[in-house]
């Protein structure tokens, strides 16, 4: 399945977070508040009052509750958010 | 009845999601919340601030509580939502 | 009493739904939630951002708590919603 | 006392509904939740956002809670609402 | 102190109202939830969005909760309300 | 430390209200509601919907609950407020 | 790991503030809801509605609850935050 984002939404592959530090201690829950790394994987047109400024392949931080999940097929998990909820780009 | 829906409406007839998997077992609810799919079978013309991008034919995907149902006869049921309700166009 | 709606407004006359079935079950409520259907009797003459679609005669759709009920005199009840809350017309 | 309504409100007189039917019967209350009607004494002169429709002699519908009560003097009481509030020109 | 109300807010005097009445009965607070009258004393240049219209001079009806108090001193209160919440001016 | 005020905002100095009156007596909470005193000590540039009026060592009136407190050092205590949030110019 | 903030968005070095004071007092919580002090490491590029006026290496204050913490890793912990929510720019 292959997604179109409508308007200013955005498709990210989330990247996954080391949970896990060097010394084998989980992170506690508070610590995990902070933004989320993903790769865009394709970005609306967007709108009159939001042109879009993030394109596939860029790597973005993101709030931890931004964006809906979409299940591209065998548990291939994915979000469609808004750019708007994009908080910056990692470089 | 055929409906033409007013304004960024769409009207969308839902793809029935397979929530019995192949070994039999039934997705429970939460597992449920992720979007669904659906046939847009007909778009309004638009408004001033939203243009329309989808067409009738195109498949979607759109939040579970986005729309509201409409019988169009003999249990057939489709959904009336605005654009803007729309996550992305499936290709 | 004839009116005029003002603005973006319309006048609708309710057509009575079905509510007992062939085999004379009567609907439950919550069955009921759905949109109903009525009849244009005049529309407003629109606002700068609320161009006139719906016109005199057309069949629509809306939802079912939309608008304000008016006694035309001898129990003849109609609406008045803006058509905003039109949800689509019936063709 | 004279009243020159500011920008886009309307300065209305109500016209008394008959609560008491041929009959006799008082109509209760839930009944009473229907739109009024009044003569329009006033009006502004509009806003950028809101052109003025009605005009002085207009009798026009209005919600039950529309508008503020104002006392003229010897318990003359009429309402101030905005044009926005008014539902229909009765013709 | 002389005061220049900024934007589109207005100096108010308020007019105190007659709560005694002839037959020397005090009219209960349900019964004051009607304007009250004022006479400006100064009104601000105006916004983009709000024109000014009234003037120093002319009496105006606002409703009971409008504006804020200023102590000029001495005692001598005066209120600061945008022209927005101005309902009328009394000719 | 010097502040320039970002976009339509102000930075205030507080005049300190004579809250004990000539026969000594200290005004109580509720008579403190009307709005404060304050000298502008800079003010930003203001913003595409909001021209500044006020300008350094004009006085202004502002409510009680208006701005943000910021210690300049030594307990040297300054407001920063939105232009909006004051009421008048004190001439 | 660099960020490039998007739209009105300021990436923000927090600067410690000196919570023991010289007589080794701990100032206590409440005294802390002034405004923190940061030093601006990269901005957006603005959007339709707000133009960039901070810009690289601008000492800035900002409310105690403005943005959102990212960890640069090494729990290096900067800000990223929209410009509207810094109050001024410390010259």
């Amino acid at each position: 399945m292959k997604l179109q984002p409508l308007a200013d939404r955005v498709l990210i592959r989330p990247i996954a977070a080391e949970e896990v530090t060097a010394s084998g201690i989980i992170i506690p829950d508070s610590a995990k508040e902070k933004p989320l790394k993903g790769t865009v994987l394709a970005a609306g047109t967007g709108t009159k009052d939001e042109e879009m400024v993030v394109k596939e392949g860029d790597v973005v931080l993101y709030g931890k509750y931004a964006g809906t999940e979409v299940d591209l097929g065998a548990g291939d998990k994915v979000l469609i958010m808004r750019q708007n909820e994009i908080l910056a780009i990692v470089k």
